[in-house]
């Protein structure tokens, strides 16, 4: 997975359907988003779903497909009127685009992982899926 | 950033340095850890960290480049005894290697975090670094 040159390459394990096809109409965050959808994980992988029915929330990371290779380390938010560093917000324009959101579990049928709070456009190529752990487990 | 074979490629932004250098010795979840440590961020990104310090706990995306390629999609993990898919659990071995934790910012040093909360090896490679937001935030 680490060749010489220090590069990873990941594979997408699915993809993300919803009704919201154009960037501009994606909900701006999870916490502010009530939007459904459906997160296809692709058959091979299906096996690695057991349980999942069991969360009432997970963690999706994803691939920013559509925000290409152009970032600044500094940047203004949307409603925001400061400069920030990337590292601070979770701008899709990163150096490295992977997005996090954690979204509601509403049902799982089959390799089909129906979601609520999605801010992810449909088509994004989901990467990992994983249990969403609270932070009040910290000790 | 997508290739014609659908492959993702990711570069490390940074490195973690720790006191703790074998597997076996690293905690088993960040909210079971209350090691301290290092992230550097390479030189190019500094930048990306500004305004940090303003933040109480960060999300670090980082690769298990211990892992390998080998994983299953039902495992049994420790301190479980039932047999789980691998999406449901927090796992090294997964189909995409990449691992996330919420650690404790302690103080920013030019390109220096030092965190609190560790579940990682010194030398693993870090990603991404991204505000944490809780799920009381949700709608």
């Amino acid at each position: 997975m680490m060749n010489d040159d220090e590069m990873i390459t990941l594979k997408p394990i699915g993809v993300l359907h919803s009704a919201v096809t154009r960037l501009e109409d994606v909900p701006s965050h999870w916490t502010r988003s009530s939007l459904e959808g459906d997160i296809e994980i692709f058959k091979e992988y299906r096996e690695g779903l057991n349980g999942i029915e069991e969360l009432d929330y997970i963690v999706v990371i994803f691939f920013f497909h559509k925000s290409g290779k152009e970032y600044s380390l500094i940047q203004k938010p949307p409603h925001d009127d400061k400069m920030r560093g990337v590292f601070s917000i979770c701008s899709p324009f990163r150096p490295n685009p992977i997005g996090l959101s954690v979204v509601k579990l509403l049902n799982v049928k089959d390799n089909i992982l129906h979601v609520k709070n999605i801010d992810m456009v449909d088509g994004t190529p989901i990467l990992d899926i994983k249990p969403y752990i609270p932070l009040k487990n910290m000790e």
